[in-house]
């Protein structure tokens, strides 16, 4: 199998697209693929500011590897979870990257603000840690967009966990959530900005080979809460399908979007009576949250930027970036 | 594991159901499933005749005779498309259970009106033979309807045949197909009658567990044309989604069948400028068919009856049923 671009051995076939690249061409081609993602949906038009989603897996950090080197100068902003290990080498890995790219990491800290880890918050509301988690992660990332004057956030968000997400959707017929993905979310006014998901039609194998050639050192466990057998037989069997007839999570994406064109737009939200940012409820999540459990409303946020933090060889780093 | 009825054994667990039965409990338990789904949709309302498309494989036999036990005086209908061996086999098998059920069954045949069988007239048209058979056997099964005066067509689609178009459906948003599935599709005045299908909602296992407790004599082998792998990894994914979640396959569908009632409804039918009869097009598909194969326009239907072909032990059946 020889590259379609330049005629040498080739890397990795890409049934999809019926072609097959050697190692740096497909590098571009990823690339290329998510610049033409960015144009065509209008994920980030000139002169907004765009901050990443980093969790420190595969994803997030190839997103924010491709978009810096597309020359968006992107910033990343990491969530801790307070889960011992895993919180800690993901937060290390994202931090290597910032360093890497030299952007800054901004990071908020479920354990620092709320006082108690995931694992314990969700015993307290009884709610699954993945629920707690979102809102969270949507609260704080939101939060943070705004006040550091960012205009759009960036999910690592790939082709297969839309496609499964949108299948066990569709199965169920979740008529409250299979209407509101999308690759672009437009924000509203100052309070909420916007969300767009690059790798909207990147598959899994294909970041994954972009993160391998690319030599990313990113965390290969999944979070502990997040391994679903639910979204693991979804991937499996629309990959399945995938095998049979390539391309089948592109069109399924696809299709599924020039719908949604025709759906009626989902209700404006309104502003939190506590914080005031948006939500669809009198008090938002975030702010019932910490009602409920307790915790420090001043909303901390630590940043990290390599920058004003250079280091000598042999030096170690500060602590409250440990 | 015991019946959850009589306490006996159980022969047929149902994870759907969460429950498990013996064999005569799950007979009875089918057969009501069906009555529930004929009345709750209004597949047969009083004093509307039905008849049966019968093919001479398991769901149309098993069809056939739950639909008898019901106490539905239904007859058959059975389309012969000259696939040698295969069409002569199930036609045997279908006009044994006309004998047991003591009912009509209709025969229209592809070779003796086209002159020709589906294979050559596939080649002919260059249409695949299934989309070929479809358009004969919409056109013949209806019109045998209209002109018996049956007011509803009933065919033996199960919940896996269903599950699986529409996830194919789905998967590359075929809108002009997506949105025209039902359980029940209302008739248009006096030349299009309604059609249903009661077995909507049980699976193919369901259905085969059903014929083999019940001794149905069918054909066990799938059309020579019909075997399609597209289908197949359909049904399979779904399978592997309902092990998992069990009652997938039925939410899909129900589901589906809501959502479906706030879609428009679809356009009106007007009459073929040939044989009058419904079509979305100037000439009906089936004219058009006639017209670029030649064939015998007088529609003939022959119509074997048990009350009037009883037979004497070692008689043999006359030569145009055989």
């Amino acid at each position: 199998m020889k590259c379609r671009v330049c005629g040498k051995p080739a890397s990795l076939s890409l049934r999809a697209y019926n072609t097959a690249l050697c190692a740096d061409d497909f590098i571009a081609f990823l690339e290329k693929r998510v610049l033409q993602t960015i144009r065509r949906y209008k994920l980030i038009n000139t002169g907004e500011r765009p901050l990443v989603a980093v969790s420190g897996g595969k994803d997030s950090l190839a997103l924010w590897t491709i978009l810096n080197r597309l020359g968006f100068a992107a910033d990343g902003m990491y969530i801790d979870l307070g889960i011992a290990e895993y919180s800690q080498t993901s937060y290390l890995k994202a931090r290597a990257m910032a360093d890497e790219l030299n952007r800054r990491l901004f990071r908020f800290s479920i354990p620092k603000v709320f006082g108690k880890e995931v694992a314990e918050l969700s015993r307290i509301t009884r709610r699954p840690p993945c629920s707690l988690c979102g809102t969270v992660k949507r609260y704080a990332m939101n939060r943070v967009c705004v006040t550091e004057g960012y205009s759009v956030l960036l999910t690592g968000h790939n082709l297969d966990d839309e496609a499964s997400a949108l299948l066990g959707n569709i199965l169920y017929w979740k008529e409250e959530y299979l209407w509101k993905k999308d690759v672009v979310l437009e924000g509203q006014g100052s309070s909420l900005a916007k969300k767009a998901k690059p790798f909207f039609l990147c598959s899994e194998r294909e970041v994954a080979a972009y993160a391998l050639l690319k030599g990313i050192d990113y965390v290969y466990e999944e979070c502990p809460y997040a391994v679903g057998a639910r979204t693991l037989v979804y991937k499996n069997v629309l990959n399945q399908i995938e095998e049979m007839s390539p391309a089948t999570k592109i069109m399924f994406l696809k299709g599924y979007l020039k719908r949604l064109r025709s759906e009626p737009k989902r209700e404006q939200a309104t502003s939190c009576i506590a914080c005031g940012y948006p939500t669809y409820t009198e008090k938002c999540n975030f702010c019932s949250l910490m009602d409920r459990v307790g915790g420090d409303q001043r909303f901390a946020v630590d940043t990290y930027d390599p920058a004003e933090t250079r280091m000598e060889p042999g030096e170690t780093r500060p602590d409250n970036h440990a």
